[in-house]
């Protein structure tokens, strides 16, 4: 189960990992997904996609690398608000999906076709073929997921998540299965909007909750901060602690053992406490060897 | 009243040839419109908007000049049929559009803001802001306007032309006053294609027939040929005489002057006994000073 950045180089280092790529179904958030310019952009499907395809941007954690921005700068020319940046190959993979989308054709067989046409072995699975929108309270009101995030810049204070839709939303044909694999791994992705959404869809969490896999967590908090994004600010805000002890009391339940990083280490007996073990070990992801090391240590027991 | 190429080049000599740009409102056809990729096409309103901008590409006769075609490139990795023709630049284009469109705004508003964006002094018009499609009877079937003109690159002999949804199409705002200016010109466009969807549109061809203005249509067939595209095909295919005459025939009622080329010159007389005024100058626009020296004989008797 992945959101975007932390999950996509989780899942890289998981098909190194594994005997075959296919043995890997990455489940992704989509309450992210916006309608952008007319087009349905999918960021962390994409930030997975374009990671396991060996082409997306590493330097900005979204996008294609070494993309241009062609159409955008002609569209700013033509009064477009461009604050979403779309780079001219990353929009090729917007036009395309949205207009199978358009054409009525479900998110989750758009994405395997785009797979396949990348040579993906992995199967990409959206947690939903229906929309969900991420909402986020903050004292400036209710933010869409974008607005929040990249429009400003995720500084307003989060007060609270819900997901617009999810009551009407069905886990995306595969997702159940998914759970009763031998190994669930939740990857070190936002606990609320990343993997949130995730377990918001009907019938997930309590799929987490009953399947027989082994099911292990990565803390996306090291040493009280996040490597990316607002997962502190936000653990903070709602009132949690600010550290993987915070990040365990959230899945307690859910997982059976919890990977916090070696600077981590003096919060494993009270993670244990909480029914969950905790695996120490170096967390932090850069290249594709750490990512590898980190994946055989969760499949390896 | 305008269709793409043809249309272009005599609105750009109109341009310099008035003492305003201002002065000038061209109708054109939106008959071509589709909707390619999930995006809103409109290939002729889009070769007057480049051509009056000073960007268009005079090569191909459509889209921008010097553009790329990075994101088509990337489509077709993604297993997107890419038969038509997107430059990136042309993308933006098509993509604000589309996105405008669909949020309700009407094409002739949204072509009136592209025109602002690019600094076009001339009022384009599309001859209405409802769906019209152009379809093709053919030995093979009826055929759309792209496929006919683009994916079959204008092959198929025509025996027929019709405009789905013109019933219910009206003039865009301005046609009708356009056609009380001082003078109308009808284009060197093709007859049946460009110049008949316009003319379909209900309330245009009676407003040209009763208008007081002058009108003068220039011939898009010169020597017997036509200088680019299928009209001259057309005219035979459909019974017609391919020639200015021929062309004469069409515009009986409608114009008061058929501009012909120094070439067609001996059809002149021909043409007198239709009721209409035979002009007979040089019509081949080659660069802008052809354009504005045409331009300026249509406008000054």
């Amino acid at each position: 189960m992945a959101g975007g950045v932390g999950g996509a180089k989780l899942a890289e280092g998981l098909t190194g990992a594994l005997d075959a790529p296919e043995d890997l179904t990455v489940v992704v958030n989509t309450g992210d997904d916006a309608v952008v310019h007319g087009l349905c952009v999918s960021p962390d499907l994409d930030t997975v996609m374009y990671t396991l395809a060996g082409m997306s941007n590493t330097d900005t954690g979204w996008g294609v690398a070494d993309d241009t921005f062609t159409t955008l700068e002609a569209m700013a020319r033509l009064g477009a608000d461009t604050w979403f940046q779309l780079g001219d190959r990353d929009l090729a993979t917007n036009i395309v999906r949205s207009a199978r989308l358009r054409d009525g054709v479900p998110l989750s067989q758009v994405t395997a076709d785009l797979c396949r046409a990348l040579g993906i072995g992995a199967r990409l699975l959206p947690m939903t073929d229906q929309r969900v929108a991420t909402i986020l309270e903050t004292p400036s009101g209710p933010l869409e997921f974008q607005e929040y995030f990249v429009a400003r810049r995720h500084q307003d204070p989060v007060l609270g998540v819900t997901f617009e839709g999810v009551e009407h939303a069905h886990p995306a044909p595969g997702v159940l299965e998914a759970l009763e694999a031998d190994v669930v791994v939740v990857a070190p992705s936002n606990p609320f909007v990343s993997l949130g959404p995730i377990l918001a869809v009907p019938g997930v969490r309590d799929a987490l909750a009953a399947t027989s896999a082994r099911r292990v967590a990565v803390s996306p908090i090291v040493g009280g901060r996040a490597l990316k994004g607002p997962a502190a600010a936000m653990l903070q805000s709602m009132g949690h602690e600010t550290s993987a002890l915070g990040v365990a009391r959230l899945w307690s339940g859910l997982v059976d053992e919890l990977v916090i990083d070696d600077s981590d280490a003096a919060l494993a007996p009270a993670i244990e406490e909480l029914g969950i073990s905790a695996v120490v070990t170096g967390t932090v992801m850069g290249g594709r060897a750490d990512r590898e090391r980190l994946a055989h240590q969760l499949l390896v027991r």
